[in-house]
């Protein structure tokens, strides 16, 4: 029997469509799920005639597969995978190769890494972004780990990989969790990028009063202009649709209670422990946390008193700020994102190529984005940039949109609409703007109740007072 | 020889001021710090004549101590509280107690516990505040574990803790870690109330151009208010001290950035973990974070563009909003630590009390402050309160200077000056109040990349749509 080129475990939809999608460039696979019948039934529905090998014992999976064998789980993230690794390690032999492609906990994948390499095996821990479509048609590949490991799966994951004028959307990223660390700040920037659409969407239905239609034709001419990308574009396809049911908007039929599946959170604690500011990705968060407590706001939104009166503005004006403060804040978002990927970097030993993740973030992935360019080229101009606000390419193209990010939220806060993306977008800029924060306050307070001390900021050294006698 | 009451480790300020406190109570204390030196210094300078024993081997502490012993560890939280735990087991015996003082995090503690308890000796994880002060004259003490240990020191820490017009500042508070998990979110209080605090301040010096002792003379009538509070006081005894080197109010002599010691980022990772929403807490810690970045923000400071223009306020009326706001802002505070309480004690059995923290918080601790008064009866009150915004004494307070609050982060954002954790403060309130969140879109956005499903307003069940052919 032929062996296949790599085999993939886990036939849920991801699994599936990048079983198809390998398939296709060319490569034989062999194909194994927990659950048989989910195999056969998606060989007798979808991968008929094709070089696609079922197996239905792990033994036999291993067994059909080339040395050195390539082993890509497709399954839930979280004990799952430690179980598999455990099955999977001593039906593997020297050399053999493991790659996680869920998104797993950077830490896991730290200490997977560590214990796969313990048992001479290698292993890759790679982010895969671009949802069911993107796994079939050509995902961002994110990995991090063996780079020997990577050689031998580069072939693969170049072919079934998005492109763009700048080349496939894959690169390898790093060693050990460099991949899924990546892969996490890219899910934050979505939840960032995802709140911030909403919160526009918001303002749009909720204080300028317009219908979906009319809010879906704004969101066209978005992604016709700087604002460009897949989440504007799958907003645009959202406000278009109809609900089968009712005949109406789609997108209105539907419970406003965010869910979340943790990455977003992930990058947030990250950040927090890195001490990194990434207030608009984290304040994501927190909305989608509010919007679930649907209960809650039922029963407060009658009570809790609201807005400073009703205020008109001029529509026209209004949308044309509103542009402008999105895109703000988008660009916001992806210069936090970035800012914590190069202190993860330093932190943790990825020696990560910034130009490289905003060059394959451009294809197959949720964030690919037309700003994407401005930020490679920025990155492949200073690549050493800590953060992405000390480079006048981007400093500028925000001066000139800032005050339509100050309207929208000024605005917002006289209607009485939360913003929070939006407003914590504005508070970073602002802060980062400020060049004497009360800080010193803080430090006063720290150094009157706990004796933590204090710089000065006329002399070195660190200085304890003794505010009070007692 | 007289054995002693209770033992000590570690004699950095808080263990002496500690061991000071309880020796004046009439109990006797023995105390060891792993640098002899420093206990040889504590006796000298300040324990000649008491009854406290200065012990210069854990072997020897050990045996001066009275069964069951109790062993006080006052020392840096991490590491030195594991290390000290592996030295102690082999030297105790079945009943003795170990008690951690210290600012441990919760799941350090919940595993010590069960740790020192499958020895056969007990555990309570313990939170004490109050600063040096406190730990001489009376801290807030914040129990957790085992009740049979509590049991144990209760006459000790009810006496040598604070006391207000509603008893010691000291309770039983729940089993394992419950201790300090209220200590953790106390300190996530602490943080966004001395964040609300800075930027009134903020506010006051820069956009009112006050001088720092008329902010002083603002401080203290706020203190004589509803606002009355450790933190307003001690800002009012800090802008009234004037730096010894220069005779300028020493709070403008201190560097702007602001370190943390990792209880309020704990409280926010936790709270993002449990899915609760504290964005004031949050931001209070990004607001420190962002601080930290001094030579970023000089640095860019003169590139990135500002307000919306100078505009004048009526500064008599703008301070009336201000103290409007603070209050509001610091409530909210409160409500959100609260809440995160209310969801910690039931995901980790705590079973807490809430009225019995908010009364034990009104002395000794940090965050005291006139405002628990109005929380501890609303939880006598409504016990199983899961927010307090649900109790109507709580939302007419609000609901009467919401509109303050409001024009103050609105004139803030005009002024381009940061206010992150008053504008986190108005829009979690304005989430709350809001019907229709647009989560809507969120929902439908996961749906269409990831097949996540969606909620509908109409129907039960959970729904795909294919919201493109592909």
């Amino acid at each position: 029997m032929q062996k296949s080129d790599i085999g993939i475990i886990g036939m849920a939809v991801m699994g599936q469509n990048l079983a198809l999608n390998v398939e296709n460039k060319g490569f034989s696979v062999s194909v194994y799920n927990r659950t048989g019948s989910r195999t056969k039934k998606f060989i007798e529905e979808r991968a008929k005639d094709k070089a696609i090998t079922a197996t239905y014992s792990l033994d036999d999976f291993v067994k059909s597969l080339k040395r050195p064998r390539k082993v890509l789980l497709m399954i839930k993230a979280g004990e799952a995978v430690d179980s598999f690794i455990e099955k999977l390690v001593p039906l593997l032999a020297e050399g053999d190769i493991i790659i996680d492609g869920g998104n797993s906990h950077f830490k896991d994948t730290e200490r997977r890494y560590r214990k796969v390499k313990g048992k001479g095996l290698l292993y890759l821990g790679t982010g895969i972004s671009g949802g069911e479509y993107g796994a079939l048609f050509g995902p961002c590949i994110m990995p991090g780990g063996d780079i020997e490991a990577y050689s031998q799966l580069e072939d693969i994951f170049v072919k079934i990989a998005a492109h763009t004028e700048d080349g496939p959307c894959c690169s390898y990223l790093g060693p050990t969790s460099a991949g899924h660390y990546v892969k996490m700040v890219h899910n934050g920037i979505e939840y960032a990028v995802m709140q911030i659409i909403a919160e526009s969407y918001h303002l749009m239905r909720n204080n300028l009063n317009m219908e979906i239609d009319e809010i879906q034709k704004v969101i066209q001419e978005w992604n016709s202009s700087e604002l460009n990308s897949y989440l504007i574009e799958i907003t645009e396809d959202i406000l278009s649709k109809k609900d089968d049911f009712t005949g109406k908007p789609l997108v209105e039929m539907i419970l406003d209670k965010a869910e979340q599946k943790g990455t977003g959170k992930w990058t947030s604690q990250s950040a927090l422990d890195l001490g990194v500011p990434i207030p608009t990705i984290t304040s994501a968060v927190d909305a989608r946390i509010l919007s679930s407590f649907k209960e809650l706001r039922v029963s407060l939104s009658a009570k809790l008193k609201g807005e400073t009166g009703e205020e008109k503005v001029e529509k026209e004006s209004f949308l044309h700020h509103l542009k402008n403060a999105c895109y703000a804040s988008i660009l916001l978002s992806y210069i936090q994102g970035m800012h914590l990927l190069f202190v993860a970097s330093g932190e943790f030993g990825y020696s990560l190529n910034l130009s490289e993740v905003a060059r394959i973030w451009k294809g197959g992935c949720i964030i690919r984005a037309k700003v994407l360019n401005l930020i490679k080229d920025v990155y492949t101009k200073y690549p050493n940039l800590s953060n992405l606000l000390l480079a006048d390419e981007i400093l500028n193209v925000l001066n000139e949109r800032i005050l339509s990010l100050r309207k929208v939220t000024i605005q917002a806060k006289k209607w009485g609409t939360p913003t929070l993306a939006l407003s914590s977008s504005l508070n970073y800029y602002d802060s980062l703007r400020t060049t004497v924060l009360p800080a010193n306050l803080i430090q006063a307070q720290r150094d009157y109740f706990g004796a933590h001390k204090y710089e000065r900021i006329d002399k070195e050294g660190s200085f304890h007072t003794k505010w009070k006698n007692y």
